[in-house]
């Protein structure tokens, strides 16, 4: 089928909106009308070219929802009409890592969704003009119809509204299940968040819910602009113009999503971890590094309590970055570890997620800064890049 | 009170047996006749000036045992006579570590310890001519008569024999914890064990009991020499020079304490992670780092399985060095731990292990190889330096 689509044709050139031939999903795959797709930095990351696994020419996108279209054969769990969220993580329920009960790390396809291609064929189902494109992500969402893997999706109720739900494929997942599933955060902790963008700010959402006592959310100025936006309307706009002002704006903001007090590095000469530290009668219990930036990864390990603090990795380093630390910090007791999607089973536990959201226990509305449609996706980035957004949500279809 | 002990009055330089005198102990305080004492790597890294914290002079020496010979004010739980195991890790009952539950990392009277002196009058207990000399890790075991905390003194069974139990305060909890306490492997778990020293010998040994599955040694040459006096015995000497015969006898020792595979890294020219990797189907679940050398501790993270794989640092890195590691181990999975006298809660737990001793649920006397007088205190650090022994234990009083 002809559809329409961003293509990155080449790394950090503008996205090309093209007819695109979707071919029929083969066995085991599924064939989806994308109706709502957000974006993530990870999209902006392979689109930079800086991703030494990014192929190009690709369709980007994987934070996004919309209704199966048809089915190749064998597909059990889902059938044309159902509503659904496309996983980039998949969940097979059969492989070794799904089996362990341990891990969210499916095993399945990804050596197919790392080359951009699908397992039956180790084709793409993308081509314009003939030319193939690749997949991204295995979920390539950056186009009214995709072709993904049945085991990268998850089936969802279809009363939820669509426009909002396609967060739960990516950021509100991640930092939600970061404290949930993967530092199990309890009641009474201090907690520590770096980075108050859509995923450090669902930390601080998914902390609140476990109880804890205190959210320290950490950032620095340039990133004060992002939040403001959200919730703009309230503040007379003159505010946004003072400094003085933006701060206190800021911090409103964030304790909605459960910040208790907010520091910004740039306003202390010592270390942040030493700041911290001060802070806090000798350290955080936990820790989350939301940025990917492998300085304030340290920061964040080596703010944490002796003998038991506990830091996340959340955000995604550049390629080739290290993170580095006295192993003193380990051995006097804090635990160093990481988080892809939050920890959370994808086609198990993005339903469940959507049914918590209709139930209202957790927010995804409030993350949505901005509504565009895939015509305008590079004015979408342009805003992303200013951090002038938290999430951007494109109507595919409008 | 006069007495005897080994004074290292400079970095670097030979030990002196002295005239000692000993003070009494204070309120809160225990004075110990040490009967036997261990040496330990911690003893030879102070020693050597490479310690920035180390204080000179001193009395080096924490891995012991003995009875106490007169207690302080308020000191209720020993009195003169009881057998005891003096412990460089405190166990007040209070503080807010002890409270946590989560650590073993009392903090109580770290601050003195940490200095050299007593936390009643912040001074030293020891003296030569008038001359202070500074107590080491809250032990200073080096010497016929000690004087400790109260809080740093685990009172044993009396029947457990002074020779093998002294070594329960230092190497073989600290092996045998980082396995049952820090890591907590699984039974049907793979592991892998760096540096088959005295602690990477207790890991291995506390990796069986725990039902491991695979356990995997890594040494390298020169580390064969160590082990191959332990049971040197049965071998015909002529073997000791044949290197195809030394690896045979190696893998036969380690196999006594739980090692099923052994792995030189100096037999491939791949990394050794990859090799591991490689012959454990994805890598391992838990691995332990037993040596204290910072690219070691990287490939013990890197050797571990995506997912779900756990590394725990036991070794001590010299001051200043730091592990590095891309983030992207981490976010996929894998967990960055230490540890500090096995998580094992001293003055409750030596105890215990000195039970399962007596029980013969645990080895102590395979680690002893050499059994050596006060006064030839030199010629033991040589024996470790050449990597000569496992433990050498020092009778106090011959």
């Amino acid at each position: 089928m002809a559809t329409r689509a961003a293509v990155a044709w080449e790394p950090n050139k503008p996205l090309v909106i093209e007819d695109v031939q979707v071919a029929p999903p083969q066995a085991g795959e599924v064939r989806i009308q994308i109706l709502y797709s957000a974006l993530c930095h990870t999209d902006a990351y392979t689109w930079s070219g800086k991703d030494p696994e990014g192929l190009f020419p690709c369709i980007l996108g994987h934070e996004a929802a919309g209704i199966v279209e048809s089915v190749g054969e064998g597909v059990t769990e889902v059938q044309p009409g159902d509503h659904v969220i496309p996983c980039y993580q998949a969940e097979c329920r059969e492989c070794k890592f799904c089996k362990s009960g341990k891990t969210n790390l499916c095993g399945k396809v990804r050596s197919a969704t790392g080359a951009g291609v699908m397992m039956a064929d180790r084709k793409s189902r993308f081509s314009v003009n003939g030319k193939p494109i690749y997949h991204f992500m295995g979920t390539s969402t950056f186009s009214q119809y995709t072709v993904v893997h049945d085991v990268s999706v998850a089936k969802i109720d279809p009363k939820a509204p669509l426009d909002k739900v396609c967060l739960l494929g990516c950021g509100v997942p991640t930092g939600l299940g970061a404290v949930w599933n993967t530092a199990k955060v309890e009641s009474g902790s201090i907690v520590a968040v770096f980075g108050l963008g859509t995923v450090g700010l669902a930390v601080a959402e998914g902390a609140k819910a476990a109880g804890a006592s205190r959210i320290i959310g950490i950032d620095i100025d340039s990133k004060k602009k992002c939040c403001i936006n959200l919730f703009v309307r309230p503040y007379p706009v003159a505010d946004l113009f003072s400094s003085r002002a933006t701060l206190a704006i800021l911090m409103e903001i964030a304790k909605d999503f459960g910040v208790t007090e907010f520091v910004n590095p740039k306003d202390h000469d010592k270390p942040i971890q030493q700041v911290l530290v001060d802070q806090t009668d000798g350290g955080v219990d936990y820790s989350f590094e939301c940025i990917g930036n492998v300085s304030v990864m340290r920061a964040a390990l080596e703010c944490c309590h002796k003998g038991w603090g506990t830091s996340v990795i959340v955000g995604v380093a550049a390629s080739g970055q290290e993170v580095c630390t006295r192993p003193f910090q380990l051995v006097t007791g804090r635990v160093w570890k990481g988080t892809a999607f939050g920890g959370f089973k994808s086609r198990s536990q993005v339903p469940w997620l959507v049914e918590k959201y209709m139930k209202k226990e957790i927010k995804v509305d409030e993350y949505i800064t901005h509504n565009l449609t895939l015509a305008e996706i590079n004015k979408a980035f342009d805003l992303m890049h200013e951090g002038g957004c938290l999430r951007c949500v494109l109507n595919m279809h409008a």
